[in-house]
């Protein structure tokens, strides 16, 4: 496993053309230290957020409709406190939903993260309130957003655009999954279709959200997907999709990037 | 500006190609409607949790020492709520910490946004009351996260192991980040010497915000950055170093990736 030893000049190329030999270790460390990495630390947490069971439809439809103000993240937490305020109440009144407007594309514009990711995790966070359960829905709704063809959301009134395309984003990182989308639709950024779109895609992932915590609160959520760390053969915080972004680009080891600390 | 055609084929080597012919484009929007996208939709919003100024260094202690249980989002949350517990009290008092955790390694361990910025975002939301200031400063934090020399925090007591190097991460993305530095470092993602590293950058995050936040509450906050969408050349939320991760890579069109709604 050639990440373990003195590598100051290896490249991500080596890393991810040695990705085979470190999935023999990776499936060793699978059944023993990995498996520990998920479970050995989970603990129940208190919040005073409840959680009580929504229409998913409905939960997708406001936060569609607070797209357009709120964008991506700010725009799924409204979906949940909007109906919740009503259902609960208490903790919900006065949840600070624009709070979390920076999480919009991929964290303020910089394309990371998807926002509708930590907009769901916000909400998921605080109601399952055992740092398992939480680890396993964000997994799975990871899953659900990079092998889904989306946005499948019919609003009831279209606000900005009628659009063709779904894709599969195939990963949760903004710029890859928008532009994948913007390709297949042909239409720039800064367009009614990629709102419409990203509005939609809001709305997919406020309803998976909403579903899977319907069966939680029922005690029927069972997690769909093992943690992603334990099926990775990379050694690494990612995907198994190296070369889907970075295909045969070998980046040149640059010193520069690299300082010996005092 | 290709990416406005009709470009069904359109690779993404095509878009990063074409990405100098569509910075004359984004040049002039930049003027108009990128502006626009910045400011005109900003508002204030209510939210209960009150900052006053905190020592960096204490916040960026505790995010430290937190990191080997909680992780990177809610290490750096517990930063400041410890802190403003005591110092504030009100709504930090059963604020919960961990209901963020699941922001680790880029969310549950994909690799995307690492997790320390969601975590400072949360704080930043939370206090600054303010879209535009909020996101003024998680894109400041960016900027901070991926351009200077990190981890350069020095805990008062080395809890995992001694490390060696600092890196520049280039990006606020997890793997890419982590990955630079495990590079440089020689070591394996599951060594104490990675969690060592992770959890001082933790406090370096915590400790960079707590010193915009102290500046921000004295009236003295100043984004140092440009909105990177305001001076982003490719016409979708992303840095301008496309190259950085997908060099010369050519994905090939993929048409199961993409299929026409009913």
């Amino acid at each position: 496993m050639t990440i373990n030893g003195n590598n100051d000049g290896l490249s991500r190329r080596d890393l991810i053309i040695n990705s085979g030999k470190a999935a023999a270790g990776a499936a060793i460390l699978s059944i023993g230290a990995l498996n520990a990495v998920k479970t050995a630390d989970a603990y129940e947490y208190a919040s005073t957020f409840k959680y009580e069971k929504l229409d998913p439809h409905e939960v997708g439809q406001v936060t569609y409709e607070n797209y357009f103000k709120r964008w991506c993240t700010s725009s799924v937490i409204a979906g949940f406190v909007e109906a919740l305020k009503k259902k609960v109440g208490s903790s919900w009144k006065d949840f600070p939903i624009d709070a979390y407007r920076w999480g919009h594309g991929g964290m303020a514009g910089w394309g990371a993260l998807c926002g509708t990711m930590p907009g769901a995790g916000v909400i998921i966070g605080l109601v399952t309130k055992n740092t398992d359960t939480a680890e396993e829905m964000t997994n799975d709704l990871a899953f659900y957003y990079s092998y889904t063809e989306l946005p499948d959301f019919e609003p009831s009134k279209i606000i900005k655009a009628q659009i063709k395309h779904m894709t599969i984003a195939g990963t949760p990182v903004c710029h890859i999954s928008v532009g994948r989308w913007m390709r297949a639709e042909g239409v720039a950024f800064l367009t009614d279709q990629r709102a419409e779109r990203c509005a939609r895609l809001a709305a997919n992932i406020a309803m998976e959200t909403t579903k899977m915590l319907n069966a939680w609160v029922d005690g029927k959520y069972a997690p769909k997907h093992q943690p992603l760390y334990n099926v990775a053969s990379n050694g690494i915080t990612s995907q198994n999709n190296c070369k889907d972004c970075h295909g045969q680009y070998v980046p040149s080891p640059n010193k520069t990037y690299e300082t010996l600390k005092k």
